[in-house]
């Protein structure tokens, strides 16, 4: 296949797609991956909800997360046990709890019955995350590390590719790429925030990228979900981004869940609490349902 | 009263709010404006749509297009007379109407009796634009400009100030403390897309910050309407960014809406024809509903 | 003249500059304005130095600045009577001293016999500030402020067009055709900084953009200085970023000078001192000198 | 040690850096990082200058390449063997040369006697890159791909770690901490241009952040060096930029050169050709020395 790319693309068109991401591009208007992971169908009239904590703190705090998110209708449970840090120290309460945190998270999937999302951050720790990730999550910082994409593509476990908050729509198509090119379908997008000029806050970094919602359905047949509780990253404004990107169209939520938010071992202004997570869902499974879609 | 500005404010924070723009600072947080604008109320579980073209462009055309927002559910009828361009040449066909577009307004209000939201660029037009504005609009290119700011606040007439493409939200509630400032209350902040370093179409120029709205609403008491017509620049991504934009808490939505959305005089890629229209008054409605506002 | 502007450029290329911005455009590669300004010549070797205060605090305070500030090689005394401010409150020390400023200008220009260039907001201060204004300043808030921007071009004055900190090069080279539309040819881009998603400090807003200078100078005519000190707005950056001005082919450099930077009335944090100025200057030639340009 | 991070830092502030990046912290004003790599000393009066092709693509080419650059003056010769692309899909002339570069690298480093520096994308290749490069270069795309910058620092080679495009100063900071945290001293920074809201041309995505350099210098001992190349994406402003990063006080240069930059097999626009190389140099050369330092 003869490829040029004289020009890097800021942004990318139909044709640009068709040519150099022909996996990623709509076959026609109607196209539109629709899969079954676990028993929860993506692409379809309903918007699966990821909620959990941001770390797997302890094998307490995961089970009593995974029982209640389960039980306010959450259709995967989410939890990091590997996670990139933006320097080499670790706190006694701020650090990964890797194995430990995997071993709990698959206590959890078996005592609670609901499936799991995880984040994998490197090619030796794929068979021990794969043993209990449903699916697995590549995070922001690794989306363009395309060596360990390829990797994870191969293990055949459906992947969440999240957007890097510098990424162009274009940058984070040739990642999606990359998976599909491995024979690799089952593929989701998820948007997580943007850096921009302005946020609103001086704990704020990323601007959610709601528009992203609209842009990529145009392109792409891959579900692209939504992740509001890192964009925001202050738990105010979690409800009415969640709301609005039900209403956006996007196919699925993910959602930071805590038992006590302020005292999450790990980015505490972000998570919601059972309570509002609950009334959550009745509500964005009624804004979903004015679109015919539905969350539960 | 002392005023120290040591450090530009990139964010905003409640306490420097609190100081420098007492007038737009919330006094506790179930502070709220709401006032009537010939009839239609803001602030409350109503969320006012205005509609219409980007440029008034004959008096026929905007009798048309009057009478069918309002019979889909606009509360207000929008168009632009005059009209900021980034260079000092016209087309026969992109040009402003000025005082024929106003006059064409005029007859559309009285004629479909709906109250009218248009733009004014300068001073010496304020008694003109008064005559049949019921909102003054301030575009993007003037929120910083103080002294035309002023001015109009001093008409007391109704004001909707749109955020500039580069503005922070700090920014924008200072502009808005000018109106105040002049003892002029009635005061609608209105989000229209900013410039980030990505967008996702060649075509397209900004990003729709809808995180603005609850940013916005957590420190101030004044409604925040949001346009997505100019934010995504592009009729099919406007629907989505709209229902987000309601789904959101947004206190109002601005729509480009015109017969025949391929042939309007001004950036016809935008606006949606009456059909969408009429489908988005409804499907708007029905997400409003869950979260116990409506649009109609 | 058939213009056409179906799409709204992110960019500017050569092309749509010849049709939409004909005079700012280059007639050829070698194609550079060359003009005198009360004595001092732009867009030739030399490279004009204009160097003040941000606020024109008191006469005894501009009439020392401008003193030291020729003597150390300066070209023109630059300082603000007019200012606009985020937020409509003004305290003992931070205010705008508006006609006694202008006055104040007006003796050192005489007494010192050095040129001014200065801020105009209003058109209702043109015939004022035109007294003593050998340059009149458009600041980055007034960029698109047409009909205010065409009114400074009727006066004949020469004119430095500031860049707006959320300006695209094309939205900036659009204004200054706004201005030479009117027969004023001599106009001078200023770059003082744009918003980006990462600045460097908490007290910093803006990124200084020298890629702008050989991208502006590719298509227009126009000479471009540059701001550092609103740039950086941190007094240890100046030297750094003044240096990288000069060798970068700006054809000019605009500074903040003040004899004690901590007691600055506005913007405590940017000016550099009389003897920081004088070493800057000789530092700057010596830069200049081996591009074939100089400083003094 | 007890490390909390209870809020993302957009800024990096001196107080931050010195607890949470302790290694890359300065301990006072004039400390900065003085070290030698294969003859060549960093951090002194002299600006090393990093010159050849993206692509190492054919052993003819490299070997005049370096014959070229080493005579008009490079330190070090540069050329990629590995290099991460945005889609899958490879054309005949658009490829990785791998492990044939890296051999075709090590006999032009023999032959022409001029040190080496190349990319290194994965773990598993750190042998055969380690076998010639002097210096490793972590890319942009991998800045943030922790478990990566450890295992290349574990291997004791000098490291240069590009800023990613969408990434902070601290970001940058945190990335170059986890190098010196397992012992390796020889790390060197490279800013090559970061996303913004507004470039200049079709072509270009990025702006050269020259900021960047005083405000790393503040922070950090480290050599920071500038790669103009790549940020700029244009040939013609090439010149401009190298000159202004010697000019902000760049502690090394890094320049793509090519003998026929219109047919280099990546990226094009961007290469110098060899007597613009040996003119710049020259160039460069006269501003260094006017602050007291040198290219040659």
């Amino acid at each position: 296949m003869a490829i040029e790319n004289k020009f890097p693309g800021k942004d990318v068109s139909l044709e640009d797609l068709k040519t150099k991401f022909p996996l990623v591009a709509k076959k026609n208007n109607n196209h539109k991956s629709c899969f079954d992971i676990s028993g929860v169908t993506f692409g379809s009239d309903l918007i699966p909800i990821f909620a959990g904590p941001n770390m797997v703190e302890s094998k307490e705090l995961i089970l009593d997360i995974a029982q209640n998110v389960k039980s306010s209708g959450a259709h995967f449970l989410r939890g990091g046990a590997f996670k990139p840090l933006t320097f080499p120290y670790r706190s006694d309460k701020y650090k990964e709890t890797r194995e430990s945190g995997i071993e709990w998270l698959k206590i959890a999937k078996n005592e609670i019955n609901i499936p799991v999302i995880t984040e994998v951050m490197e090619e030796k720790y794929l068979p021990l995350v794969c043993e209990v990730a449903d699916i697995l999550q590549i995070g922001s910082r690794n989306m363009q590390n395309y060596p360990f994409i390829t990797a994870c593509a191969k293990t055949g476990k459906p992947i969440m590719l999240k957007r890097h908050y510098g990424s162009s729509l274009r940058d984070w198509l040739g990642a999606a790429e990359y998976i599909l090119y491995e024979g690799n379908k089952n593929v989701i997008l998820c948007e997580r925030g943007v850096s921009v000029p302005h946020t609103h806050r001086e704990t704020s970094r990323f601007l959610l990228d709601l528009q992203v919602v609209p842009a990529a359905q145009e392109l792409t047949h891959l579900p692209i979900i939504v992740d509001p509780s890192h964009a925001t990253f202050w738990r105010p404004w979690v409800k009415s981004m969640a709301l609005a990107s039900v209403a956006s169209g996007a196919d699925g939520i993910m959602l930071e869940v805590h038992p006590d938010p302020p005292n999450a071992a790990v980015d505490p202004l972000q998570p919601i609490d059972y309570k509002e997570f609950s009334d959550l869902i009745s509500s964005m499974d009624a804004v979903a349902k004015t679109q015919e879609r539905k969350v539960k």
